[in-house]
C-alpha cells in the first residue's frame, strides 16, 4: 500500500546507492575526481556510461572541455577518499595531490586510472544533455581495468553520505 | 593495482546493482512493466529520473509514445515478479495481468503504480537521448509514493539474474 509524499521523503529509500569516481584531465594538466552517485551505464554494445554532474560544480567545466572521463568504481576501503573528492573542490586545489592518491596511468584517454579502485572505465565522450540542475554525460568505454584483488564496491547506505561496503544478500 | 581486461570482465565487478521497474500506458490502454538496471537520478531541483530502454524492447515503443511513465522500486520481496517483468515481452501479453500484479492509480499522470513496491516516482517525459544500442529517457518527477512499510530494496547482486535484498554495510 503506498502513500503520497513530498519527493524528499520519498527519495531516501533508494538507499544503498553506488558512487562513482568521475576524473577528467582539465587543460592546466591537473586531473580532477568527483564522487558521483548519479551514474549508470546506457549501452551494451558499445558500452556506454552516463554520470550526471552539477551546474555549480567545478567538474562540470572539466568535463565539458575534456574529450573524455574515467568512471572508477571505488572498492569499500576508500570511504574517506571518496568522501573528500566529494566534499572538496578542485577549484581550489588538486585533490589526488592533497589527498595522496594512488594513480596510474589510462591507456585510450588522456587520463589517469585509480590504482587501488575495484574497476575503472576509459569513457569517450559521445554526448551530453542537460537535465534540470545537473548536466548528463555519456560516454562510450574505450578501455576496462581491474584490481588484481577481488574487492567489494563502495556505496552510499544512507543519507549524509553515509558509507560502507555490502554483504550479498 | 590495475590489470587491462576486456568489457565484459571488469563490468561483474560492479554488483550489486539496483533495479527497478519502468511503467509506461500503451495507447491500448495496457501498462507495461519493464525491469530495467540502468536507472539513474539526474537532477535535484526539479528531481529526475533517466532509464536506458533497449532498442529491441517493446518497452521502448511504449515509452516513446507514452507522456509520462512510473520508476517503481521493487521490494526485496519482489525477486520473482521483478524477473518476470525483465524477461518476458508485452509484446504478446499483459505482464502485469499474467503475474496478478498489486496496482494503484498514479496520481499525475495516466499509469499505474506498484502496491508493494519500496517507492514509485511518477515522471512526466522531459527529453530522451539515443545511446548506442540503448534510448535513454529523462522524466521530471511529479508526484512521489513510499509503501507504509519499511522496506529494503531489491538488488542485482550477480550475473545472470541473481537477485536479492542488501543488509547495509
Amino acid at each position: 500500500m503506498q502513500k503520497q509524499v513530498a519527493y524528499g521523503e520519498a527519495i531516501v529509500r533508494k538507499y544503498p546507492e553506488q558512487v562513482v569516481i568521475g576524473i577528467a584531465k582539465e587543460a592546466s594538466g591537473k586531473c580532477n575526481p568527483i564522487a558521483l552517485g548519479w551514474t549508470m551505464i546506457t549501452s551494451g554494445l558499445p558500452p556506454m556510461m552516463a554520470v550526471s554532474i552539477g551546474l555549480p560544480r567545478h567538474s562540470l567545466g572539466v568535463f565539458r572541455e575534456a574529450d573524455g572521463f574515467v568512471v572508477a568504481m571505488p572498492s569499500e576501503h576508500q570511504e574517506a577518499e571518496t568522501l573528500f573528492y566529494g566534499t572538496k573542490s578542485g577549484r581550489e586545489m588538486d585533490k589526488f595531490a592533497e589527498f595522496g592518491a594512488k594513480l596510474e596511468r589510462a591507456c585510450e584517454i588522456d587520463c589517469v586510472l585509480m590504482a587501488d579502485a575495484v574497476a575503472n572505465f576509459e569513457c569517450r565522450k559521445v554526448g551530453e544533455m542537460l537535465t534540470g540542475d545537473h548536466v548528463l554525460f555519456v560516454g562510450e568505454v574505450v578501455c576496462s581495468h581491474v584490481n588484481e584483488a577481488e574487492l567489494d564496491r563502495l556505496y552510499t547506505v544512507g543519507s549524509g553520505y553515509k558509507m560502507g561496503g555490502l554483504r550479498r544478500g
